[in-house]
């Protein structure tokens, strides 16, 4: 059966594409799914489909809602969520996720760097996995599905 | 009945005791709870209680996971939901009690300032009400009970 | 046990306070909730606690939303819901509280005059009483506490 | 993933057809499911099949709940719920069903014109989007499916 | 911690009374709820309250509605449901009751004569309790609330 | 997409044959699943298997519980359940299926003649059709998938 | 608010009553609940109050199932569950019990010896503490009510 | 539609093998998931992939935690689960299983030998079929999918 996996968090390194490229040469049975990481069309949706907001607030208030849309449906549908916290920004948004994914009952697997850890702490403990790498995630999408560990 | 409020988020200035002496000098009837607000008794109660790690992740881990014993009560008894997001820190606990909130359909009030707006602006989507004080806490708070609004 | 009732709809005409008052000669153990009922109040809740809005839109907005904490409440708290649809206006927001507690599945009475039939057909279809004034209400609180009929 | 799509309310313009049209002008991957949309047919089902009834309650009622039996599963079915509210009549059926969307957790996308905006604000509330035209539920199914935005 | 108690089925022997009796006796700490066990007052509870109705339908129909109101409420509220068969009668609400009961995940216990037991086999197959005397059910709740056994 | 359909209750005529032809001969997208009718198979299928019991009680309960296997998957991944009373028997196992999917909040269509009119009006008043015969279930089910009416 | 804790699992030393007293001394506001831990009593409820069983099979099935009445509301109503895996014995039913706890969403807490820590390796890894005294269960009680340390 | 089964517990005999051989010669739609059965990889896959760890029990927990993605998922997506108690091991990771299925509301089925009747009765009062061999537990599947019994 095929393994749902939605990929949360950062959008500024290609982490996604190197999860997909390495459970493609795996030759693993995974459906991913991810929010939009055009930022810019993620910024604007809102006001593009739905006309102008003069109010910052709202300008950012109907993208938010409409990029739920997806969001939302993405974390429903997934058997297994990664959250990604990269280097740089606040990444709020990962973390609700991360929340979200955990209230949900989600197998989540948290990605980071060892900078991180402490004020990571209690998204970490909600997680079946932490990890660094997108070649780890790749490991354990393999393990999950053949019983098959690296090397 | 009496309304059940959770506290959640930034644990360094008085904003919680504001709203409970706001709510008792309305004579309001609501139970509020909290995370443990000791930063120094949250960060090691794992490892005070269970016993010390060589390895900071898993001092870290033990004391997130008996966290979480009272989080999650205190989220899932809450009918309303109040996350503060202060000036400094990472505060992913903070935006992953809000997504948790969220997602078992509680009522959320999300408490920041204006510099946060954008980045928050997700956490905000799924909010019933965003506010700057605890008095607009207490006004909400006002408003819920007896449908009565400020002066 | 007492019995959680909330009471949705029209807030032109005193039908609350009869039931109210009904239920309070007779002696029953209810406990009613409702929204609130102060029609300026509740239109204008949101921007006199979170500020002003050029925008009619968002004016209205950020009131429903936070009317929406109480009412949200009162239905998830209640055991029956009594939706009133009076004379006048569109009342989209009786009809839509309807639609929750059916999904909730709560027990759901709801109130109207005969020239309200067909166009409440499909919300009366998902009702366990369909009734036309606050005594009957009375009557059937009555007999759901104690099993008794009038007269 | 195809995205399953209900499109509730008013049944009286071609705003369905527009939306499908549109979606298969984009080359969408939507599966849409709708109410029964032939008036007649809908207010008699009950009788056609199950027998005359005397009285227009009942004549009613036994249409509605049949009716049920396909908008239940529809709502149940969907990940996006459109509710469309046109300019004339109570169109109570249309809020009753935005209000079980809600409480069953679907994304909710209103449509309606700038003369319903008041009225519509408990409803509008509840919802990811609030639109006017079967366009811009096009542009938002391609934003959810595709991330792309028009123009 | 109060045990509450619901006792469905059979209305025409003094069943429910031994068993209040005999807890009451006991002093156990259980709340007891029940039908209207007046069947003249259950059977005309709708059109006594809503209106006559030409079609014996109908008029059933409305009652049965009403009825469902306290039902649904002593089930859902119930830790323990229990259900008795009596000698005559086809008694359908009874096993409607224990399918309800045994689909909400409640303790089911059933009560009946030996001449049952084959009719029964799929109702006692989903009980934690086949009894066939009021005073075993008193033993029962006597060994759940204090985990002591009679003489 | 296909509609699932449950066909429980009574085993001894030919209504569940009647009603899949009468949907082949339609043409609809249906899929039905039903418990064991074959009598002997379904009363001695435990003991079959398991191993004797030398205590009727045992034997039957061993076969019902194999038999809930079955059933109760069907109830579950029902769209729609059909539960027929024919004219014999106790038939408790029909009115307890049609308990479990009122609570698991199926839509519910029941099947018995004007004799038993009475005896089944709470199972009546669950429904969202109650109907006669076999013809009228293949109406309903065409007018859900299509809309179109016989005749 | 009262903090709901079961003590599941073994039930031939004084650990439930070291938690008792332990809770008593630091004046905690806990309510505990457990299943019934005589030993003889728990074995031969069924057949004392239901009649003999010439099967051993379904001597003890009769009682297990008893005991399940008692066992599963306390497991339901708890905040906390505690298991605790003793020295002797197979003890598969508090795993059992540790399983329902950690499908149901409750916090888990888990004691047991060093020696046992490899084969329980799956249910330490489903809980939020793993301790080995009645005196860690006492402090970390302390801890979730009061936010203080030991010492 | 094809049958989900989870084939739960001991991992050192051909038992998973035997069923899935005579399903398959029995033409069953059966779709079987399993854990991961290599020992060594299920203790080691933890620190494999994500890291070594001094203390054996962070090393367990490590690896149970990621074996929790795999057997969570069987579990849930199940329609049938079979828990199989071998001779030798304390095997309290197959009672986990089964408490959890119990709560999640799956069909249960354990499997093991006389010995272990009176430790298992927990478990065993929890499941639909109690069996020995993995023919019988063909033998169910045949009935549940086709109802036809052996011989």
């Amino acid at each position: 059966m095929t393994l749902n996996v939605y990929l949360s968090g950062e959008i500024h390194t290609d982490w996604r594409q190197d999860i997909l490229d390495g459970c493609d040469r795996a030759g693993l049975d995974v459906a991913f799914s991810a929010p939009v990481t055009d930022h810019e069309a993620s910024d604007d949706c809102g006001v593009a489909i739905m006309g102008a907001e003069a109010d910052k607030f709202w300008h950012d208030h109907k993208g938010a809602k409409l990029n739920a849309i997806r969001t939302r449906r993405g974390l429903e549908q997934a058997d297994i969520v990664v959250v990604r916290f990269g280097e740089k920004y606040k990444q709020w948004n990962a973390a609700f996720d991360a929340g979200m994914a955990a209230a949900l009952g989600k197998s989540l697997i948290v990605m980071h760097g060892p900078e991180h850890q402490h004020p990571l702490k209690e998204v970490d403990a909600a997680a079946l996995a932490v990890v660094e790498t997108p070649e780890q995630v790749v490991q354990i999408l393999t393990y999950v599905e053949r019983g098959t560990l690296p090397g």
